[in-house]
């Protein structure tokens, strides 16, 4: 059954020409892969893609790439773009924990929308907000870092203002209740976050951060 | 009238051998008034006295000053610390941006407990984590910067996330909901913090930032 359904995705994502197969040889050269020197910035789990779609529909001026760990979850995103012609933007399927082997000094901001919190304290390094993580990315950064971060997990992201700030981010932006901040901060909304925010008046947490 | 409670205020603080009149002379020489080498730690603004008279109480080994606006809200404590025997901790009347006239070179950890949040955003600079605050703390610390912050208010805490990181402070701890957080965060209650989490499920946010 799961070999089937990996089957289908591999196809379809093959038959996109969003999706880019033999992503780790671009490393050090996706200015090439989308033909300009526009900053690049990469999603860590782009799921059914609503984010990184918007973002790259307002910002022709900026580069995008998704990174999604198993290719089946990137079907619903690789179908809406099939309709779409959005030049800067890119899918690829890989592991977070591997990023710096798709990309070598190129990152311009890396955002991270609703990820699995890992919310037991034996699996805290499988945060994406974990030193373990932070190291990577170093390397992945053009100049500056630049993380921006939405979650709607209390220990997740009480995690994060921990990691990162010990990791020496500071925070440009820290919202506790994102949708009813009177900076009427703009962000644009995941696929879960639409669903979510109709339903259920948690509040949604965010952070900009950098490092310069 | 407002002369008359002040008047009242003042006499029964000089009456009290907890409160330190001149508290300006004995900058750089607490250890003197307390008799002892033992660590020093300021709460800013403790009220009604419930936090800063516990944290007496559980820790002898520690010294506590409570530095107050006005005469007239240390009352209460006062009257409460009548009955008491604690040397290790004194009261002062002061203005926190003043605080470097009162300490210098010998504070351990500075405390702050659900000050006014100033949450217009025309008042920030008032916020007891405006860097404006945090330049004076500088001066006081002993040897590292450790400051353990609590309230009930998202604008404030977001904002001093912000102001405490970019001034390269770390968060050691941070709580998004103190009172339910799995960690079991120890934090000694306030009057403020008794009362409220009675009658209100609002969340508790609590941080401890340091810088070595």
């Amino acid at each position: 059954m799961r070999y089937i359904e990996y089957d289908y995705a591999d196809k379809l994502l093959n038959r996109s020409k969003y999706y880019v197969k033999d992503a780790k040889s671009n490393i050090r050269k996706w200015n090439l892969v989308f033909g300009n020197n526009n900053p690049i910035d990469v999603e860590i789990g782009p799921g059914r893609g609503a984010f990184i779609i918007e973002m790259a529909k307002e910002n022709p001026d900026r580069n995008f790439v998704g990174i999604e760990l198993y290719p089946s979850q990137l079907v619903p995103c690789v179908n809406e773009l099939n309709d779409l012609d959005l030049p800067n933007l890119r899918l690829i399927v890989g592991d977070a924990i591997d990023i710096d082997d798709y990309f070598f000094k190129e990152i311009d901001t890396i955002y991270i929308n609703f990820p699995d919190p890992w919310p037991n304290k034996t699996n805290t390094n499988r945060r994406l907000t974990h030193e373990r993580f932070l190291q990577k990315y170093d390397k992945i950064y053009k100049k500056n870092k630049h993380l921006i971060l939405k979650t709607d997990n209390k220990i997740f992201f009480a995690f994060s203002l921990e990691s990162l700030s010990e990791y020496w981010y500071s925070f440009k932006r820290v919202s506790l209740d994102l949708h009813n901040d009177e900076r009427n901060i703009k962000s644009v909304m995941t696929n879960y976050e639409n669903e979510y925010s109709k339903t259920d008046n948690r509040p949604i947490y965010y952070l900009e951060a950098e490092y310069k």
